[in-house]
């Protein structure tokens, strides 16, 4: 098997689009992680959902997670607020942090997809052939196909 | 809302339970990680789903994923069954990596909960009230409460 024959449609969303309707599309539909179409030298992105929350955490509280203690209760449950007229770009981490595109080529094994998700951390990737994105592959979906096969113990 | 009232039972494994068992639980059941029943100083260690995908990736692969073009498609495709007969122990990648177990306290808030995800880039989080463990908070279940309470834009 290929990586084209486990690529997936993926919902992907812009630089642009508001970060709350990114975070609720991920929400929605339950995926692993968020596909950004960028730009220039980055042409897509793959965040992880962890990542994602960085988009609703202060990156004070990202430095150090003991001052979430300063968000009383009925604050916190409502911090996904925080997110309203802000787009994708502008809660995005740091350039420096999203260097490493998880990505593997069409013809790669499942092997080879296991091996790019493992090193970049990720539970999603894309899917290309040259400069073309043919979709992507969810760790669910390699998960399932790895070992949903034969019946369970 | 506090972590407790998100604390679901996430199925654990323990050292000694087969790799290929615990690599197939998190596959049927779509968790985004496994919790495995340490021991001594690791009481619990949360291990990401991509991280549980070392469990079938020769080290050599892990350290240069290009190394995986030595596996034919095939060979590839039957990767899994280099599990059969080893535990969840013998794949555990080495204590180094699983000092920081993802750890949250029973009264955290959904914001404590989220930077704690963030910080140790994991989508599934313990949590504990002392020593005792109330069960896991899913990154599909924190994002859940946090975004879809409200109509979809």
């Amino acid at each position: 098997m290929r990586a084209r024959e486990l690529a997936e449609q993926t919902p992907m969303v812009d630089l642009d689009t508001d970060a709350l309707v990114a975070a609720r599309l991920m929400a929605q539909q339950q995926l692993p992680g968020l596909v950004v179409r960028g730009e220039g030298k980055h042409p897509f992105i793959v965040l992880p959902g962890s990542q994602v929350l960085r988009f609703i955490i202060p990156s004070y509280v990202q430095d150090n997670p003991a001052l979430a203690r300063v968000f009383d209760e009925k604050a916190a449950d409502k911090i996904a607020e925080s997110l309203a007229g802000r787009t994708v770009r502008d809660v995005l981490p740091g350039r420096q942090d999203i260097t490493t595109v998880p990505k593997v080529n069409h013809d790669d094994t499942l092997i080879e997809v296991a091996a790019i998700m493992a090193q970049c951390h990720s539970p999603i990737v894309v899917v290309v052939n040259g400069s073309e994105v043919i979709g992507t592959i969810t760790i669910r979906r390699l998960l399932r196909v790895l070992f949903s096969d034969e019946s369970p113990a």
